[in-house]
């Protein structure tokens, strides 16, 4: 049985876990990232906590066959540097496949934060057994995987599965990548806490008078909706709906057997996710909008290091970053 | 020199051509559909002008591989069925491949239109040498093919690449298919002629007043623009932005080389191409943004049946139709 480590770089945490071929979670670590120190530290600290993961295994770097690494990007998976990434100040084209390398004495493979989840999750999770797989992730913004026929789907040129960055509505919100009207403005948790912050502040009957501004996250907005709010309830169903418009344009374009939801938001189950499968139903081309099915994720925080380990897996075992 | 047979079934009339493995067409006939005569009747025309097209060629029969039919759909490439066809009465369930292999004594295999002409234009016209092309062909309908890794995209279950079927107005147009706001309800060159035709009657000054409704055509709107007409000038380049804003959607999620617009809305170049490039470098993820090509088709109406051939080459050398 070969062992492979995954890394799971945050701006706030790292973590990195060792997990078999066959996908078990055999021992993990964590630490925090402290960004602030620059590149070469991360690295450090990344490399630290892989050996950490490594001894808690009761393995010995020796036995383990790669290392994975799911990082923010922009980033080149087939040459494994990191080109930039907003949360992480200073990186800039930073060889990270070939410093962990270098730090672990390990033949390391780099892929973005996103599509490490996404592969997570179509290896072991909610979306195993599948050729064709979408994976929306909703959380500062909304990261997006595509696996079709079976690979990880990375396009001419490694921008590929940025499904967040869909546009939604013609001429909408300002999103942060300068386009107008992405997915991501509408169906992130940062845009829920916005619109319920706004809302409250203008005098709604958000349930969310109570809090400090910054208080008042996705999370309070469920927890407003469970005890009775009509707008929060609305506000979660209106988010819902927006990401069924956005899957149901894919549908009709991939054909794939299911969608992953991610994130923290999926916690709102039904409350989002009805909203968001009747779109689909509406608005997705016969016959595939029946049949496709849109489930939450199941590896929660784990399918980042699951996923990196087993693009590790492909990687040492052949598979092109293409 | 291996040679191949490919159809191009339409509503109203039914092409046929000899092509080379190389994608040289060396023999060609067309008839008309008949398509009141019901299915039995219109895959004989099919054998028959597919033997006139071998005979206009100068080979027998004996001498083709195989042959290729791109149809109208839903159908389902894998089993060479057509499920059912709006343009052709009475289709129900026709078994097209098995009754072509019967009535030519040729190995025989079905695609949807759309993917032929796509797959056409990526074998030998404007998508050549890419990895990931798309296509949308602006006519009745907006057509759509999407070509991933090398390969025509078809699907977890066939239902792939309806581009023409993007959610592009959260709550739009009414379209055919059900839903409200596609793509093809603001692109499809009767979706110009529509909105041309309601404008004109409602008194505004579109250059089209001297015209009957029925002859404002797509075509008519162009030549009003160069004409000098100001309302159809921005017409086209309102739908060009539109099908920009759909294809910036996709770019970011499939990360392809060049983006194909086919259909006989393209002889309006730069007034539609123009509008539909800008709104790709303003709206897709950078720098895949600047960096896609947006070209307009090459293999005009052979498309179809060079795609058809070129197809059950591909099949014939043991693809699958997934």
């Amino acid at each position: 049985m070969r062992n492979f480590i995954g890394i799971d770089l945050g701006g706030t945490n790292v973590r990195a876990a060792v997990v078999t071929e066959e996908g078990e979670i055999v021992g993990q670590a964590r630490t925090e990232t402290l960004a602030e120190k620059g590149p070469e530290a991360v690295l450090e600290r990344m490399a630290l906590v892989a050996r950490e993961a490594v001894g808690n295994s009761g393995l010995e770097l020796s036995g383990i066959s790669a290392c994975g690494v799911g990082s923010p990007g922009p980033l080149d998976a087939r040459t494994g540097v990191v080109l930039f990434t907003p949360n992480l100040p200073g990186w800039d084209h930073v060889p990270v496949a070939e410093r962990m390398t270098d730090l672990l004495g390990v033949t390391s493979f780099l892929e973005n934060d996103a599509n490490s989840a996404g592969f997570g999750e179509w290896w072991l999770g909610a979306g195993r057994d599948s050729s064709e797989m979408l994976m929306y992730t909703l959380g500062t913004g909304v990261g997006g995987c595509a696996i079709i026929r079976g690979k990880l789907h990375r396009g001419s040129d490694q921008m590929a599965g940025h499904l967040g960055h869909a546009i939604l509505v013609p001429d909408g919100r300002q999103c942060n990548c300068g386009a107008r009207g992405c997915l991501e403005r509408y169906c992130a948790a940062t845009a829920v806490a916005r619109e319920a912050t706004e809302a409250t502040e203008e005098g709604e009957d958000t349930g969310l008078g109570h809090l400090e501004p910054d208080e008042i996250t996705a999370k309070a907005v469920f927890d407003a909706a469970e005890a009775g709010s009509e707008y929060s309830r609305e506000l979660i169903g209106r988010t819902g709906r927006y990401l069924g418009i956005g899957i149901a344009t894919m549908v009709s374009a991939i054909d794939p057997q299911v969608v992953v939801i991610g994130g923290g938001m999926v916690a709102a189950g039904d409350m989002l996710l009805g909203p968001c499968r009747q779109a689909v139903r509406d608005l997705a081309l016969k016959p595939a909008n029946e049949r496709v099915k849109i489930v939450p994720a199941e590896l929660g925080e784990d399918a980042g290091i699951i996923g990196a380990a087993g693009l590790a897996m492909r990687r040492l075992d052949g598979e092109k970053a293409e």
